[in-house]
């Protein structure tokens, strides 16, 4: 079959390789074919490659992504206000979401016969791709904004890219590089191949659920190449007759940065730049979302919607789920929690509701300054001091 | 069928709550029934609770750990001087291994009534101990020695154990710990709940490979726990008729803190305590491991060996791992690698030998150093600074 893409806004289809944005503006993404699409048989491969069938590749390369864990998080119910699942893609080889696209994006790349992929991050996907180039004998370019902290840098630097601190206009970065005559393929966040495959996490979520899909699907949003990735597996999984319902989705940001939240409450149909404060959730902090359009239809086209919430509920949220659930995230994936809490205490979300937030990324990629409590103590005082606070 | 635990060494038997260490001083491990163990069925769970029939306890708790990846790392085989695979355990929940003993072992204490759970470690096990108990609602008590890290406390912190900084003998206060007359579950390394749990590992990776089971399997030791369980698993699975061969088990050191090694060199039936130098593999030097002379047994009864490795092998061997697989692991996991490449050299493994390193844990946990080369350009500048490397 001949590989298109396509714009899920116009419908105008374009061969394969040959662009990353529509005529009208837009971005595209992959066709598949999801007819006749059946759940893998259980246990053939059980990472993100068990979906090949519904990818643009379907050879591995490095450590397949995928395969992450959704647990019941029953201690944290109260504070979510719904039935909470979690999907722990900090598990994934380089601690995010990242790599089910990067995996994708590589593979094609060195398909292809390119000997560098690029892309445009503030560290996750900076990070990812880089580890997946490594694992493919490609090179790998990185652009990172002049802002990014040297412990991230250092990170990156493990799989020897060839990092370029830009010192301009991000969102003109990220668009620059997409059209650039030069032979590195860029993997950037919204891109078809990414996009592509970043669906896998949808597809694992509600096959890990099925036969029930869930009522909802929460997830911190950024470019919005994830939410499109989400919106668009749960559309193919309808069309193949997989879901016995389709689940809303709730874009979450951090209110500091949230042009496509604003969007939504002004009922817009597209969206506009914002002029952005700082955030905790630096990994989403996008002012100008390359896909915020279509993240925004995929909220509305689903019946869910865009929330965004303050730093102080997203600690709050950290917090939360690091003591109840046992999880350390990164900020970014406690706004998918926080952004549960705010739509279940505004009545979007109902306490019976099966709710699954996607927490993208690992919390062991930085310090975020937690209080120690800690007691400095002699061997000799062991068991008198341990027994003094288990008997209390 | 009533719970025991037994000596592997003089063989004799204990009811499973009576002590974690025998009569004769060496440790205990449970007691699981391998006759008529089947691989479970495929796809029926594909976490670590898939081998419940052999463990202590069948129930999770938190998010479950194991399903990790196992992956054939061509880029490496030069490198490692076989067929290297890599068992990829920084992707449990809490970024190591260690929670597959975390999770049979807060089970159990939760399943017996105990409210607190407690651990003596340097830094993965009180982070991954501290984790499942917050997941399962119990107090848990951390006893760190005096010099552990401020940024790994802070990790340890978020799942907000009560952590004690203890100032003497790690070794002894590890024994302390064992027969505190206090109501707190120790969950310590060798343990025989945690030695249960850590068997997952070896079976997943046994079943990865089946039918053809691996030559050799390679691991950095510490403690000797995760040695055993590696060990016992085998037994079990060959006892099971499930292996067509016994893996040779090769246990790896650090050169600086060798006690293991020290004593498979000197031909020793037993390990004694050495004077360390320090390491930048931290997580594995214990130069007085409770298990050492278990593990010593599991090498030389499966006809493997114990190896060191200087620092700056480990250091080479993290660089490889990074720019050839594309995977971040703390200094202890490379030193299996590090220890492979060594083994190869020395003749004692072949090229032909199919090799799997357990990388322990990720390294995204702590910084290392590493170099990080950057150029900073403008945005006009991105095409010609793009074009000037890729082109070259």
């Amino acid at each position: 079959m001949e590989r298109t893409v396509s714009c899920y806004d116009c419908g105008e289809t374009y061969a394969f390789d040959a662009r990353k944005r529509c005529a009208c503006g837009e971005p595209l993404w992959f066709d598949s074919d999801p007819d006749g699409f059946a759940w893998p048989e259980t246990g053939s491969v059980d990472d993100m490659w068990r979906y090949a069938d519904l990818l643009p590749v379907s050879d591995p390369v490095g450590v397949a992504p995928g395969g992450t864990p959704l647990s019941r998080a029953e201690r944290l119910d109260d504070y979510a206000g719904c039935n909470l699942f979690l999907k722990h893609e900090g598990q994934n080889p380089t601690g995010s979401f990242k790599d089910r696209g990067s995996a994708v994006g590589v593979r094609d790349a060195a398909d292809a016969g390119f000997e560098w992929v690029g892309t445009v991050s503030h560290g996750n996907m900076a990070l990812s791709t880089s580890a997946y180039a490594a694992s493919a004998d490609l090179e790998c370019a990185v652009f990172v904004p002049a802002e990014t902290p040297a412990e991230r840098l250092e990170l990156i630097a493990r799989h020897d890219p060839h990092v370029f601190t830009v010192e301009g206009d991000y969102g003109r970065l990220y668009a620059d590089t997409l059209s650039l005559p030069v032979d590195v393929n860029f993997v950037n966040s919204d891109t078809p191949l990414r996009v592509a495959g970043q669906k896998t996490v949808a597809y694992e979520i509600l096959e890990q659920l099925a036969p029930a899909a869930p009522d909802a699907i929460a997830l911190p949003v950024s470019s919005g190449g994830q939410a499109s990735a989400v919106w668009k597996a749960v559309r193919e999984l309808d069309r193949a007759g997989l879901l016995d319902s389709v689940p809303r989705l709730y874009c979450c940001q951090a209110a500091a940065c949230d042009p496509i939240a604003t969007a939504y409450r002004n009922g817009d149909r597209t969206v506009t730049p914002v002029a952005a404060d700082e955030t905790i959730a630096v990994s989403i902090a996008n002012s100008d979302p390359p896909s915020g359009t279509r993240a925004l239809a995929a909220a509305r086209d689903t019946g869910g919607a865009v929330v965004s919430v303050p730093d102080e509920d997203v600690r709050d949220a950290m917090r939360a789920i690091s003591t109840r659930a046992g999880v350390s995230v990164e900020p970014s994936s406690a706004v998918a929690v926080a952004g549960v809490r705010h739509l279940s205490r505004t009545g979007a979300l109902e306490a019976n509701d099966d709710v699954v937030a996607i927490l993208t990324g690992s919390g062991y990629k930085e310090d975020y300054d937690t209080e120690v409590r800690t007691d400095t103590i002699a061997l000799d005082d062991v068991e008198r001091e341990l027994a003094s606070i288990v008997d209390t």
